[in-house]
């Protein structure tokens, strides 16, 4: 019986008798043995354990976040997950450069052993995009077929019950609604930061006018794209317009949601919002690692293969480069970087509030 | 007067009373300091000291590349001095994360005094840009104007005359255009490869026919695809074709520069063509590397300000997005890896070829 | 007059025009070019480029900790600058593959140019090393001369200043000493800790007694080494012990600030110990980089001049590979981890003592 | 039966079911999950993977330096092989930064479930290390047994059976000692090097002489030092003491080997030495890198665990840290850079010898 005082050894605590032993390259078996294919089947198992790993760091922070108080020791060890998930991506993407030592005419050897795998086929990378929270109806379609066809049906029940779950957006959402503050007896957060927008834009306006180093038809120019921000501020803080681009998808974060982010981003000084911020910028780190991914990714298959159509048939790294543009989950958090406005334009917080958001470590000699 | 045995101290070997006095903070001298100026400052200037940099490498390539006879020794320096500005690359893109250190917020404290400067401004990266093949009608507008706007007189003049020279596409081009081995007595490369690309699309159009695992409709899909590539191979092939796609500037290698471009990835392994495959690999790095670079920056900026104008007025992250996708210069050698097919398919070269190809190291005991 | 509405351009702002006209190759003056002498310079000016904007971190960060009490804001503030010096220090090291793409021919062409310059002369590196804590009586004597000989009087009086203030090392310390909760009314920190980690110690001997696995004479060493732990734990917590190895040297940090230490990474979940626990952690990357970067330039010098004397005079990559092992600033650090102790056998903490702990985020629906 | 035609799915050719069903955390069977263990389990398992790869190279790269007589096309074709272990050891040095997210606190909630297991039982990694070139003399002894202790008697017969074939050290000396050129009818390298040496070592001597910036102190210690440059070029160029050097195991190279390498480094710019000098970096890379990943994993250890003993009973980081200074394979390689001397100072090659080491890509218009 397995106990706490049984001896364990490297090799078999690592299972290393399946995991060493699961490379057979097709090619080998075919009798027409390439050397690279070693290569490739490894760098794939590596990816996939990557995922597995993926999957068991968002399925913890997921559960930190399921309850409707989230104690404030949960957000430290969600941060410190999710910041593990970026450390795991930028060992996906060096390995990129890796694979690139992979000439084409070194794949040309057993290319057409594998047809007609596919990467499309990860079910753990559909899983982390699900758990994350791409649904199914905003993917690009892949050979005008559901992205799931490549799967048995066991693993496509998988992906719809998980698909069926609150995605960390959606958690990440609701525990944005939870945020207090946002209004107190004598402070409305909203009214104070509109007003702040104005100043801001009248200034702006401002030095494009006075300045003599642009010719008429520039400032022109300048002060048409001012008014276009003018006019996307006031569209994101009105809370009809905000319900009408959440239908069309344009928008993922509920207009509560939106404001609280903002509020953290702009507040995020204060002690009890700190850890919200890092939150919120890790959370920015993956969106940007996994899109970064993406279009290396696609870049290295364009290397790799031109135009040729990918084993799997897909047209290959057109495919990639478009999801690159296209699988954006967390898009909503970059607006909040539009709405931002100087620290010195900021409304001054009230006293109660201050009190609120802050806690003392009062040090003693 | 400065001779070899004058000694030389690193303080002003290094000229650091310039360089270390070349920081001031517009925050700073309108009396409003922001912490994180100094830091965006020194990050533009690193930027600016490795532009000068690979300009320095590019020029010096570009020497090497000017004779009509270039010397073997010669494409071994190159490729050296190359690989150096790609490792430069890997410290620009890099360089991103720190800037992300800077937040929204932070940026905002200073963002205004900077107007209306912006990245665009830089000559250096234009000069690396036209440099290496960049011509000024296959650039996006920015704000509707021309480029080079934003220098003086002087400076645009500069970037003209540096137009009107040879490129590194150019040159490259003109390199390859004299390869030799292209057509020998008994050899004539172009015919034996296309040979081999029809025996290859046979081999493939039966894997798809015979296969049970996929479904009517895809095996159409795919066989549809195959028809494409074949289309593909022909239209490349055909010096007439080829002739009308470098008018539209869809292609920029010549019919033969092309040509011997795929002859040195096909037979890389023959000793004189090592180094050359050697070149045209780096300088795919070096492309690659800009797009990334491009992109990433297009990542960062869209983080910093969101939607956003850029403070030289541009349409910020979209437009650093858009060059990503369109700035390219060594897209042809892209199309190469379209090109490629098997080892095993492959004619094999006669030995009258083969031996001009080769020499030899023989060892002796 | 400097106003907010002077337009501000680019290449001014960055004060190209002395930037970049501070290259002068040795080799172009003395009339025989040597193609990486510019590399040579441009990358020692990006080093000190970095230097300056570290030394701009370190000074804000230590005018925080100036104050005996430390708004619990100003540690978020002072973890950014910190995590943002390892960002650059990333890109110190990563500088080191760059360096090496010159090779040791490449740098034979113009290294007796040089002479008796040396990377040992760069003021700012003093500078961060005694900013950090780093004391005369600790370095390892430089050709056995004091390290300061290099520079002018006016740089020494200015290194000696800056020593005799209070370090990073000396602020952190003075902050930690400061840290509450060490003792309650119902709860002593030290005692309480004492305890659990003899019962760790039980049970780790039991372990080893009861394995199978091990032969007599391997349980034997194991015990040995155990028994080597108690006595260090035990050396450690005796305040009389721990002052004598702080006259040796051998200790940093006062017994009252290696407790508070311990409690922090003990308990750095209770949110209000997040903040300092990620402070702790960020100092340690900064050692652990400058360690390695040290370490990697050793290398590199290794491999760059073989065991020829460096430029300066000195025994080149020998003196920076002991640099590496010996000037460490916050080693005491890494002792902490020696201390830890499993979760488990963790002293539970009191009621009222993880109230003051703790500050609740409540959300509310 | 498997034949080209069969359809390939991407979850069964990667082995998946094997692959993802290799992780199961002690912590979890033994009814107290630790959620870093995960993380643990899997790090390592990529390890294995990295080291399958690295193995497959070396084993692909020995068997082509087997034969007396190395084609010139098997040279490019391993350094490309060996170039692609240098981005695997990237690799594996970023993932210790992954490690590092998993703190402390966090690795005691495990640790003790996996005694006595330990890295030191990786068969694989000291697989890598003989097949090098470490030989068991060499080692450092592990709790002063044999290293091979850990292992069963089937993995310890492949070890020792590994230990008896020629290793990368030897294959690459023996060929090494198979350069042609070293002497031919006119020309003797040897005797031409070495008066070059006595030149240059006058002109360094005479610099420092004639300096007024050296106190008389300065210049006697650097004159010194030129000295025992002397003396040591002069021990490495007498074959007799380089024999006594080779039975102490201070160097590895052969006599004839270390000239040839030599040679190599020098003339490297002709064309037939280029891809030789190529293949020596590229070794000298693998070196740089394996010491650079011991180093920093020492670090992590001494980070994780302070001076406790490690799961194996080894003291851990010290251990590591020892390993990173002495087990070095390729040392001699460093030594080359000592032995170096300014081209300006080189020997001419007569015509009839550059003609035997350039070949001619001569271009045609």
């Amino acid at each position: 019986m397995s106990n706490k005082f049984t001896s364990v050894h490297y090799h078999s605590y690592l299972e290393l008798d399946k995991l060493l032993d699961a490379q057979h390259p097709r090619s080998v078996a075919l009798g027409n043995p390439a050397h690279e294919e070693t290569l490739f089947i490894i760098m794939h198992q590596v990816y996939e354990l990557w995922f597995k790993q993926i999957i068991h760091e968002i399925k913890s922070v997921a559960a930190l976040f399921e309850d409707d108080l989230v104690d404030e020791r949960e957000i430290s060890k969600a941060v410190a997950r999710l910041r593990r998930i970026t450390e795991i991506q930028e060992l996906l993407i060096q390995q990129i450069k890796l694979m690139e030592t992979m000439t084409p005419m070194d794949f040309l050897d057993f290319r057409h052993y594998l047809f007609p795998a596919s990467g499309f086929q990860s079910f753990q990378f559909r899983m982390v995009e699900i758990m994350l929270g791409l649904r199914a109806k905003e993917r690009l379609t892949y050979n005008k077929m559901p992205f799931d066809i490549v799967f048995d049906e066991k693993k496509k029940a998988e992906l719809h019950e998980a698909e069926s779950n609150r995605s960390m957006l959606q958690l990440i959402n609701d525990w944005l609604e939870r945020t207090p503050f946002l209004e107190t007896d004598n402070f409305n957060f909203i009214e104070a930061y509109k007003e702040a927008v104005q100043s801001m834009l009248r200034k702006e306006k401002e030095a494009i006018s006075n300045t003599t180093l642009l010719t008429d038809e520039m400032k022109a120019g300048r002060l048409k794209m001012l008014g276009d921000t003018d006019t996307y501020f006031s569209t994101v803080l009105d809370p009809v317009k905000h319900a009408e681009f959440m239908k069309e998808g344009t928008l993922k974060f509920s207009y509560k949601a939106t404001i609280a982010a903002l509020l953290i981003h702009l507040y995020r000084e204060e002690p009890i919002l700190q850890l919200p911020y890092q939150l919120l910028s890790v959370i920015l780190d993956i969106e940007e690692n996994f899109t970064t991914w993406r279009y290396r990714h696609a870049q290295m298959v364009l290397r790799m293969i031109g135009r040729k159509t990918g084993t799997g048939g897909s047209s290959g790294s057109e495919y990639l480069s478009k999801t690159a543009q296209k699988h954006h989950i967390f898009a909503d958090l970059y607006n909040i970087s539009t709405l931002l406005i100087p620290r010195s334009d900021l409304p001054e917080l009230p006293d109660d509030v201050k009190q609120k958001l802050g806690f003392y470590y009062t040090s003693t000699k």
